[in-house]
């Protein structure tokens, strides 16, 4: 049997060595990932993410049980931009593993390749991918949510979990901070602490407000994105729910929570609405790739661009003619 | 005179109408950047970042102070996504605004328009550009550092303090959120809180191991970017400042820190590197939209790609296939 073969066997050790294939850009990774996408569509994809230290981890961990339960298969991708030289990533695979059963119910892999060639997020993308083709029926993806890559990953969920922890501020710093937007389920997590009664009444209440006023606008889900190819979503009130998720207190509740979500996704058009997003995002990846790669290979070179640059520097130019002129010498050619 | 000389004259209100006319994208605003891009290059740009409530508005208004008690001037700008119906960006602003002089000094603008068209991240950097021509001194620029639009705002500094507070975490999970590598200079605020000695040593120690085993990698800045565009910046290892914003205790220390980080900048070619980067992603943005608005204009509108997209649904093609036809479309065209 070819490894193809052996992956829609749902042969575990085929998905670890396509993921690899796919991780490392092997020749030919393209036309796999191609080949594949007619088998995806069957995964819900979860995201989690939060300030560091907020427990993501261990909830991640108690979802992924709750779903087993369930008879759910779920294929895990923890982005983790620990720095290579810490081993992090490594050790904290091997403690969380111990965890979930072995028997191919559950696939765990972390990508630690922050800054890595072709991007974080576009590597997340393709794992989720392979997860889908194989039939896993959830893919969880958890990040911490700090910079532009991690929100790139995050946007291109069906589910959208944000955890936060009673210090994290109050409603209306979440609201400014934009979190209100992207969550669809907030999980104000390590409850015993003080302070998440009334973290919790305050977000319902400013999300009951938001609610009436103003329906989530997905249109701003990606922003570099070819389109805004897709409508508003039907308005969403956001559940918020405390847990604990070291004791594992109310974990259940969260997994209820993400399950009426899933149930008005799919009596809504929410998730074919975001699956579209999704590939227009990717299409538009790979237009911007094919365009940035041909532009520097035959347009203006490295040098070209950093000539360019001193002579704006030395106030001969503006970034706004030096485009005009190099976009002009590419429609030319 | 007109707007543009008594721009030049800084007659401040000639500056205010003026972020008006660039931030409505009025005709001719890019004409008008084009212009003043000569005039640049004096200001540098203090990026300060962090969770929501960590209290950044406050240290930016002490930082403002020290700034003014040394004879500088400063524009700021808070990038506030704050949605409109709360009207907290305009009340904070007034509140603010009263406890700085109104000579002149220090000008302060708050972009609250997430979502805008044409993007946050340009609309900031095209309001700095605008400060920097008119001659201010340094552009302080605030933001909550979540989304993807904030980082690009930040990644487009010439200084980057990252502000946290006791209960933000340890050490490693800043390592592992990435808040390293963006930092110059940490900032732990609401020092008075239990936690703060020991996050801010265990901070140094992490720092200290970073950073005699990687040099800060300045090609990452910006994800979008059509070239690397610089080398690798003299490696620094952030400063840690414990601050209390509210009563204004050590303050002057953050302001020394970065003062000296300024000082090691001119130093090395820090500051001319991060302008280099800058530009290149300006070019960069330019091209991209130039390359996006003909495409959608002239090789595939959006009902095209909406269509495209149900074929790939319907698993009769898949994303790498479209944007290989498109693209060639494009092209041949």
């Amino acid at each position: 049997m070819t490894l193809l073969e052996r992956f829609h066997d749902h042969d575990i050790r085929a998905l670890s060595r396509l993921i690899t294939f796919v991780e490392n850009r092997e020749e030919g990774f393209r036309q796999l990932l191609g080949r594949l996408y007619p088998k995806t569509g069957g995964a819900l994809r979860i995201g989690v993410t939060g300030p560091p230290g907020a427990g993501k981890s261990t909830l991640v961990n108690g979802l992924t049980k709750e779903l087993l339960r369930e008879g759910r298969t779920i294929g895990i991708i923890a982005v983790d931009p620990t720095s290579p030289f810490t081993g992090g990533a490594l050790l904290g695979d091997r403690v969380r593993m111990n965890e979930l059963p072995s028997d191919g119910r559950v696939f765990f892999r972390s990508m630690a390749t922050r800054g890595a060639t072709g991007g974080l997020a576009a590597a997340t993308d393709n794992v989720a991918v392979l997860y889908d083709a194989y039939g896993f029926d959830f893919v969880l993806i958890e990040t911490v949510g700090v910079g532009q890559v991690e929100m790139d990953i995050i946007n291109a969920c069906d589910v959208v979990v944000v955890v936060i922890v009673p210090e994290s501020g109050d409603a209306i710093q979440m609201l400014k901070a934009g979190l209100t937007e992207i969550a669809d389920v907030f999980c104000i997590n390590k409850s015993d602490r003080p302070g998440a009664q009334r973290l919790a009444a305050d977000l319902k209440y400013t999300l009951e407000l938001r609610g009436s006023s103003q329906p989530a606008a997905s249109t701003a889900r990606f922003a570099h994105t070819l389109l805004p190819c897709a409508g508003h979503e039907h308005g969403h009130k956001p559940a918020v729910v405390q847990t604990e998720a070291t004791t594992g207190k109310n974990v259940d509740a969260l997994h209820r929570a993400i399950g009426e979500f899933i149930k008005r996704g799919h009596e809504t058009s929410t998730f074919e609405q975001r699956r579209r997003q999704r590939l227009c995002a990717k299409i538009t990846e790979i237009l911007n790739v094919r365009f940035q790669s041909e532009f520097v290979n035959h347009v203006a070179g490295e040098q070209d661009i950093l000539g360019e640059i001193d002579n704006i520097i030395a106030g001969q130019t503006n970034p706004y003619e030096v485009g005009d002129r190099l976009y002009r010498r590419f429609r030319e050619q």
